[in-house]
């Protein structure tokens, strides 16, 4: 329990590796017994002393993010990736905001999820407790450092955090923050722990060699992270697989809320997995509404790629391919389609979409009620843009990513999406017969 | 969704069991589309027809039931396992009325598990749906073709059954009557699917080459079985793990109670998961307690393995060995030690348990409370027999397994465990800023 993070070199052999991850991992569990019976206001204290410490350091935390960013741009870093390695002032207040928001929030552990009383007088109750350790693996975004932390410990989990190579620098000045808080409420400073090497056979060791220590894994970060933690993993993952997010627009649709709700959908952050990627028109109303809203696009810098109606509009709009029905584009390009009606929408979402977020833009609620209804995506909106799928957003005070998955946990992953729960039966001699 | 069960042979080429596999899956995605939004009286009425089918064709069943066991004979199998391949007339009106249990029981698809609204406005539900297509592979009981069946289908998903060869007329018997009740409701006679070959092979293909259609596999059998399946399942897996259970006897405890606890505990059903294979008696009340209880297991036909106290009881008692502490006997065999408290008895659930069922037996609340906050096992219990973890018993209808694990589901899994929510998000034009 008193395990420190381990600064090892950038490349440690073998044997070493190992013992540092099972040193890790015994730590971890070791911490998990401890915080699965911490009472709330101490992980509440740990939060926001964390906090505090976060603003009291904010000069530190830039300097070692600029360490970070002066090594990636002279690597060749590109415009998006470099700038989700970025940590602003505005960025590190956000951050202790977080910290402080999810320690405000309700303790999720032990809380009765659903009681009952049996004919024969046995009083059942499903109670929450916690997952016990999550193993985080993540890229570039600093900020997941001190989410991801505060998020496990107020579901009284362990956490083994095992940032990019790129970041580590900002993840260990945010990591120091988070011990302040553990040391200060009195917790073990093992409840949050960041991997102490950037050996990238650390990430293959958790995969592969933590399951005794590890209950649950979460990779974020781009698809090649996430799909080498499914094929690899031996431990239960919770995916953050890619947003290819759709807007339809409907016959129904008021053309100014379809104009604006797009725009947002697709524009105001490309490179979040929430971000629109392909714009569906319905035909009933592409006589009205087409043109203005891909102008609208054009006009706000967006590329335009669409099938034979959409390029009509404008030479300068190239043919969608099959594959760019697919795209995540993460980009200010969009592929616009117009496609016969809502069933013709759905179809096209479930051929194409990765079940992440979707949203029609219409006036009857008949037509929107049967577009959520049929769309098996996490999240599905109506007449709102697809930019709002964030726990934040949701009011969930912050996520540790947005699972694709409909196992254990679908859209948003909060506090309450690391937990579990188990079953306290309360007697008074019940035998079972026959 | 014609797509009726391919009767193959025993040994399929491997071109074979593929195309017949992708088939399989391929008609249950279909079916599972229908049955997400199939309505309640239409589940309820498949369900319903499929237990007056049972009951009609009982004496089929039971012929059918005969040619496996009279096979499994030949072959050498044991008692326990015979005895749970084993169709009696009894079993079948169970199972008949589990069915009917499950079509009374509330349909839990779209159900609203939260709702608030965002300061925004937007309004945001968590919804209930399927979790699509459920694999299930299990072995000797014929009755989890049809609790499986009934509970996958109550729940919206599709379901592929593949049982043991061993049972392999009594399946077809069972599914014949299921797809009786999905013929006569109008349902996808693909919704509830009998693997048509008893290759093994086929579980190799299920684990490893259906994660385009399989959604989540449950394993229900022996260790090995189990094992199998998390080694290389390439999709969700619901674990159904051994049960070491444990019944500690605390220096509270009344006597009678504490040995009828014990008693059923261990003997109703040895062959059970729920069944307790350890009893850990109070140091301060093992000059009471301890004898008494010992001495009535072994009148009542119990083989006793215990430490130094206990082996002083009795000259047939031998001694447990570090092996004895994580056996699952499932047989009238226990393990019995004397430990210093609730604080020892709770280390030594954690060191040799299986996090399956554990058991308490005080007068004193305080004592209770602590072992039920501090065992970290899927169920607690407090002055009751560790044989009631079972999804009957807990009032869920039936139950498809008891789940170790902690993610997802935990527990018995019943129609809810096989669900999972996606957010439903209704706006009047709300976009994002900044």
């Amino acid at each position: 329990m008193t395990t420190e993070v381990i600064n090892a070199e950038d490349s440690v052999p073998e044997q070493s590796l190992a013992e540092l991850m099972q040193a890790t991992g015994r730590a971890a569990v070791a911490a998990a017994q401890v915080l699965a019976h911490a009472p709330s206001r101490q992980k509440a204290q740990a939060l926001r002393v964390a906090a505090a410490a976060i603003r009291k350091r904010r000069s530190e935390l830039v300097i070692a993010n600029q360490r970070d960013t002066e090594t990636a741009s002279r690597k060749g870093l590109r415009g998006a990736l470099l700038d989700r390695l970025k940590l602003t002032e505005e960025g590190i207040e956000t951050m202790a905001l977080g910290l402080e928001t999810i320690a405000a929030f309700p303790d999720p552990i032990g809380t009765v999820l659903a009681e009952w009383t049996r004919p024969n007088g046995l009083r059942i109750q499903r109670v929450r407790v916690p997952l016990g350790v999550v193993g985080m693996i993540y890229e570039s975004r600093p900020n997941v450092t001190a989410d991801a932390g505060a998020l496990c410990l107020k579901a009284g989990n362990a956490v083994i955090l095992r940032g990019g190579s790129e970041s580590q620098h900002s993840n260990q000045a945010i990591h120091a923050c988070l011990l302040d808080g553990l040391n200060a409420a009195g917790l073990p400073s093992s409840s949050i722990q960041l991997v102490g090497t950037t050996d990238r056979a650390a990430v293959g060791y958790m995969l592969a060699n933590m399951s005794a220590f590890i209950d649950v894994l979460v990779p974020r970060g781009g698809p090649s992270l996430v799909a080498r933690v499914l094929q690899e993993a031996r431990v239960p993952v919770i995916g953050h697989l890619e947003g290819n997010c759709h807007v339809y627009v409907d016959r129904d649709a008021d053309l100014e809320m379809a104009r604006s709700i797009v725009l947002n959908a697709k524009l105001r952050r490309t490179g979040v997995c929430g971000a629109a990627e392909t714009l569906l028109v319905d035909r009933a109303c592409a006589g009205t509404h087409l043109e203005p809203i891909v102008t609208a696009l054009m006009q706000a810098g967006c590329e335009v790629r669409g099938d034979a109606p959409v390029q009509k509009i404008d030479p300068r709009i190239r043919a969608a391919t099959e594959e760019d029905w697919f795209m995540e584009y993460l980009d200010a390009i969009i592929a616009v389609k117009v496609v016969d009606g809502v069933e013709a929408a759905v179809a096209h979402i479930h051929k194409y979409g990765s079940a992440h977020t979707e949203s029609i833009v219409t006036g009857n609620q008949q037509t929107a009620d049967r577009f959520l209804a049929l769309v098996d995506s996490a999240i599905v909106l109506h007449n709102a843009s697809t930019q709002f799928a964030d726990g934040g957003e949701f009011g969930m005070g912050a996520e540790i990513g947005i699972s694709t998955d409909k196992f254990h946990a679908r859209g948003p992953v909060g506090v309450e999406q690391l937990t579990s729960y188990k079953y306290v039966v309360r007697g008074d001699g019940q035998v079972r017969r026959p």
